[in-house]
């Protein structure tokens, strides 16, 4: 049973257009902050979007990400979990990156993720683009090599962009797994799609046994029968889970840098995450949320609508 | 057979930009003219939304749904009923709300509905926040409670907000019920989803024996089934539907204050009033359309697709 | 194999929002290029929407097709089909209409394309409104007519409209059967929905032996289905496929003049023209794309990739 | 004093967004209506913008503009006229024009207007393009030419377009001259900007003797002293008011087809329009309002409020 | 000078997209807080537009305005002020409305503010529509009548709407005045402008001896010579400062209710401001800025950077 | 006079929507052209924006501002000159960024730009944001360091940001100048204003000699007074002009990442320019367009109309 402290606001008392936004109207506690030690689910924001290749803008993410995560209440309607009873859970505040230096970003990311391993928090990130989960990964899996479930129209597995270049929101698992910070035999992909440049990224998952889950079987199969694979694949170890808003399509997410056409609609979007349930999640990211993009803030509202899910879903992970 | 006075104007003739904007580019016809005694089902307007707790809007809504259902033809091309032809059908105008009292705006509706009964007339009303039901309630249900077909992602049975306010769009068929408008046996609310505050509403619906059909159990089921129980809980009485615009999936309805994801597409939206075919109708409502958060027009558009539809059973309903 | 020249720039190479938008970035190789005669699918504008009843726009459809088309990579994620290797594809600009002069804008449609077929280079035409097709129609046909598969939630069969007007863009395929530019008996139109004026189209339809599949059908049967009968009426004679971006539904393509809820989602969108291999294309068309209703840039990017989609079946129709 | 049947209604009493919308709240009497014979100033939509070179929308410009003068109220607050006290006002409908035939269209407006003329209505008309106005000149100056006030950023009086095409809307004024509707000595153009094709339209100026007054001069002198050379130019006789929402800058007026930048701000907007006084105004438009390119609605607002200035002259005018 | 506690986090250490957005990124210190009893000046929201007769939206006001006031630094690049080291400023949170109730609302301000007046807090209130200030005044007046500074383009005046609805934004300083708590000979109103009802409210004026400098004679006599009378006016007595964001013309500010054009610049809006050096602030208010219909944004931006040179002068009262 | 093969596509024989967006229309000539040895002035994009610390997007202003420029003619309305016919213009397509490396891409821009020196063309360059204007300045300077007019709202003359980083959109000109590629008493700041970090930049200025224009002083003595400073100021020596569109107020031109209301209106931002006439221009640049944040491309047009200004003048440049 979490502290009363780390309740959030309730839609009955205070009008949700009220008061500061923070992650689902949880209590701000960063680091610095005296009960910054009880914390164990840990919202942190990390608005960062250096790695984009083309169209920028996920660096506004968590501040939108908060915005919309007002709406959400207490219970999960579908399966009655409500988190915030289960678990102390904060809004931890934002990682502060610079946007003109990508290895210092990088860096400052990481030790701001060891501070939270040091403290025992799980956490779910709300970023930033996909390069995002590099640095995070480096903290969570310095000990031992994670699982991971991924949601993504794209595999982030390329070698290098622009005649070398190594880091970008295009390559971060790619480099997970050059530095041992996923074991690919526990990886899979789920949701690629569009037009590619080439077999690439392909032949490196295959190459070292990352399964990918391409659209047209996501399609034919359904979510249970893609997802029971997902769970035996990842099995029964410390697993990460990352979430690309671009899994979804763009009708229900138009809000983000590379959409591409043809993937899942808002119901799938929260099925898959329902059916990790069972898993070991040692924390979770929701990336590639474009504010620019997203006009109207349907995106914003679905991928903190699916932070939700992510968060019901860590609170029964057994860790 | 319809007097052709009645009938709308063709956009074979007039194009469809052209013209005043009224309902589907029927005559308008307010309470003080001539025709007004021959009206058979008339479109009403109340444009208000005193009762939201959340994002406002909906008091812009018959203005920009008029607008969108002057592209509505003369017949369904799914069923083939030309309603305008069955039917003396007319624009009957607005109902005046007081924005700033929401007893007399009340009180306004309820009058407003009361010469409708004393004329004969059948309303389809586009609303206005979800609170509109209940003043059109106390004049359709003025003898006898009656059943309700309600599409929703929420129950709107709350009992009050903010430390006691008893009416807003959370409550009205809390109240409805209370008041004897509604018989709670033969009242299903289908689409209901998303996070909640608790459970304080789905215990008094199971209390008072309204069915609520969740959006899981609808995605399972599909809709021919979910609405064949539908028609059999509302049974052959007198019947009011009402459809809360944020039934549908923000995708395809994004112009509303409290969307909820995960709900069904636009052709699930039709589908559910078609199968409405054959119950007694003798009111129904469009409402929560909220052209501030509709920047592209598409869901006065889907709003007004679905009014169409409604006209057409009503139509067909034996009254 | 295709001439290295024809090969579009990589987004690996050239950032994909950097430099001209030509379509896919492909050669921008006009008429009076050199390599011209080489060409063997080329790309073509036609902003032009003096045929338009309701909302114009689609005269801006061209630029922001291309614009949207820089997305577009090598390889085709689903089939595997690499067309820019297959064959020599260009950009080949675009046809000038005249804005204020239907007969005259026709005029030098067909003319451009008359061009074309000297050169024995098979169109891929980014419209434009519906009247679009018929001057290209006349050009493409001008020895037999063809068969058509047709994607679409209106016919563009009505006789004419405004009092006696014969040219708009509710019309071109009742001027083609008329002009003898397509065989009825081959042509089949898929998706059609909507509120319908009256029957008049129809009845034309049955009357010539043109099939007509209502969306009613479509989502009954399936992809498969319909376009397994679809492949088997046009048979292995010359088609013409024509794409109205309002075939699918308004959630994933807003951005038309005439949308009609209730149809395809983008997934669908797609499969229909994968499901096209193997009959004989000459020609195909991607209309009714408006920008003015498409802020966000949604339907054009799904209309690139259903062009994508169109010229990989393209590339393997055995012409 | 006018009629009080023909008084708007009050926001007062009906708030502002409820109610069919029609030009400034006015009640809607067309041509079979049993009082148009009562009115003196009507208000005419024209919807229409088959003469427009490049962006289309004006079409959609006569709703807009309805919709956004349910904003105003009955009296003008910088100069105490109350226009709808004066003299009888009404909003006379839309002239339905044919998308598809601008011959048609233009004898269709002139009919509409010819039955002004004959009913002794002065009309004030919300178009369309800029080509709306010759259609109705030739309703207006058939017995003799008439003087012109032309608020606008370009000329419109260039002889043809796209290799002889002699109708658009960059035309209407060159027509009007040689068809003997516009005294040319008795014309003044303001506002005039922007880059240029050629000097072909000056040079036609000036051999007919209109005055254009540039922006340069215009912004040197002040609204003052180039209206007061303005009213010279008219003197006493029968006078046009042409004014294109392209005169002022778009920065206040974003929504119209080609805008060019530096113009004059809305305060001016309302300026030179209240400078008009005591000119004998025989009718006066509002032309090239485009939703399409107004998403905030702004420059259909400022394009009712300078109607209504408009219209507060035409009052005061002694005809 | 003030305590570095209170000091703004600066853009050249966390990036102004990252991080809570508080009021100008000062810290947040609610009444419950203990640092509290050491603000000077506090910045509070006020999320509510139940008084609003038109287009809602205000309610979200405080939210949009906080984050565009992450854009604000440290010193005012005009005057050379640095407010933030001069006094101990902070973001107090907002106060929670009932959005259904009027009388309920109006009593959680005025107690949330009887709060900071027992404190010893001077208030910088980021609006809420118009009525908020009525509520405010209710506490900050309660020993003796206030002199008020009020931009705007309406006079709020009025006595009544919709039949004798006595609270509305357009009636708040007619009910201070009632309630003696404006002196009103010590008011002055500037901007007034738009069409209007009747005189009702100038009549008041007049009768009781405010001020009202309409904006024909603001842009006639230029900022200076209007400010100078305005601070006569106000003299050295205690006085109020109520900005609503609807003074400055929709060009520059979009985002409001009831836009009437014609108004100042955005540089004469930060310039009026600047010329209250000197006058006695006991509070000021930035009211009516509303979200849904400031799509890009810049209404907020430019209420944000007036309510920083509202706080400026405020820092220089010799208070 | 220039060669008719640099002269561009006419509005009068291609609709301005049709053809691929070239800057103005004119043709495209890449370095690797047969013609590239004849441009004299060659209009560049370069679409990046790494150097941005607050909101991205510049990397996509060259592709706006190419189809915004399409609206321009052939001659200044205002000067009457024509430039395409004096000099040899080209569009000379994009430098292409690295967008995840900003070392690298400001060599690969200095290196395009040593080619147009080569080539004896002067660049007119289309940004990206304001660091851009650093490896333009490292070609054009490489002997001897230039004056400049630089039109901003801020100095872009920091030492560093986020803890030393020396290369950033707010650091240019101090690099410039620490470079010996301007000679700071030949450069001039104008417009500058809104609130600041700290007087660093200003220091800087002082301490080596640059002039700094206030915007307080910019309105006080009006544009020809200032500008005849600015001419003095460069005198008669090689010069760069500089333009970052948020010298302009953000109601002119709102798509950019670092707006300050209170600027220039969009005929000061024209007329700053043509007073320009008589220096020499050895390249100009347009910076800081950011399409995300122009939804409607006022701003684009606007950074189109003010490049074609910066065209004439530098047409009528000695050089």
């Amino acid at each position: 049973m979490s502290d009363s402290y780390f309740h959030p606001v309730s839609g009955f008392d205070l009008p949700r257009f009220a008061g500061l936004p923070t992650f689902m109207r949880l209590p701000y506690v960063p680091p610095e902050h005296e009960r910054f030690g009880q914390v164990q689910i840990g919202l942190v924001g990390v608005p960062w979007d250096s790695g984009t290749t083309n169209r920028p803008g996920p660096r506004h993410g968590p501040r939108q990400l908060r915005d919309a995560s007002t709406m959400i209440r207490a219970e999960n309607g579908s399966t009655g979990v409500r988190p915030f009873e289960a678990l102390n859970c904060a809004d931890l505040g934002d990682v502060g990156p610079n946007p003109a230096d990508i290895q210092d970003s990088m860096a400052r990311i990481t030790s701001f993720y060891d501070g939270l391993m040091s403290a025992g928090i799980r956490p779910l990130t709300a970023g930033g683009d996909h390069l995002t989960s590099l640095p995070v990964l480096r903290a969570l899996a310095k000990d031992k090599p994670l699982g991971m479930v991924h949601f993504d129209s794209h595999t982030d597995l390329f070698h290098s962009y622009f005649g070398g270049t190594m880091y970008t929101h295009g390559t971060p698992f790619r480099r997970a797994v050059e530095e041992g910070l996923l074991d690919p035999k526990r990886v899979v992909q789920i949701g690629i799609r569009g037009t590619a440049y080439d077999r690439e990224d392909r032949d490196f998952a295959d190459s070292v046994g990352i399964r990918v889950i391409a659209i047209e079987e996501f399609h034919a199969r359904g979510v249970a029968d893609v997802m029971a694979e997902a769970r035996e694949i990842v099995g029964t170890g410390d697993t990460y889970v990352s979430y690309d808003i671009d899994f979804v399509d763009p009708a229900f997410a138009p809000g983000t840098g590379t959409p591409e056409v043809g993937g899942p609609n808002s119901y799938q979007a929260l099925q898959v995450v329902r059916e990790l349930e069972g898993i070991q999640i040692v924390g979770a990211d929701m990336v590639e949320v474009s504010p620019p993009f997203d006009a109207s803030g349907a995106t914003a509202y679905l991928g903190a609508s699916v932070m939700f899910e992510l968060l019901c879903v860590m609170v029964g992970s057994g860790k």
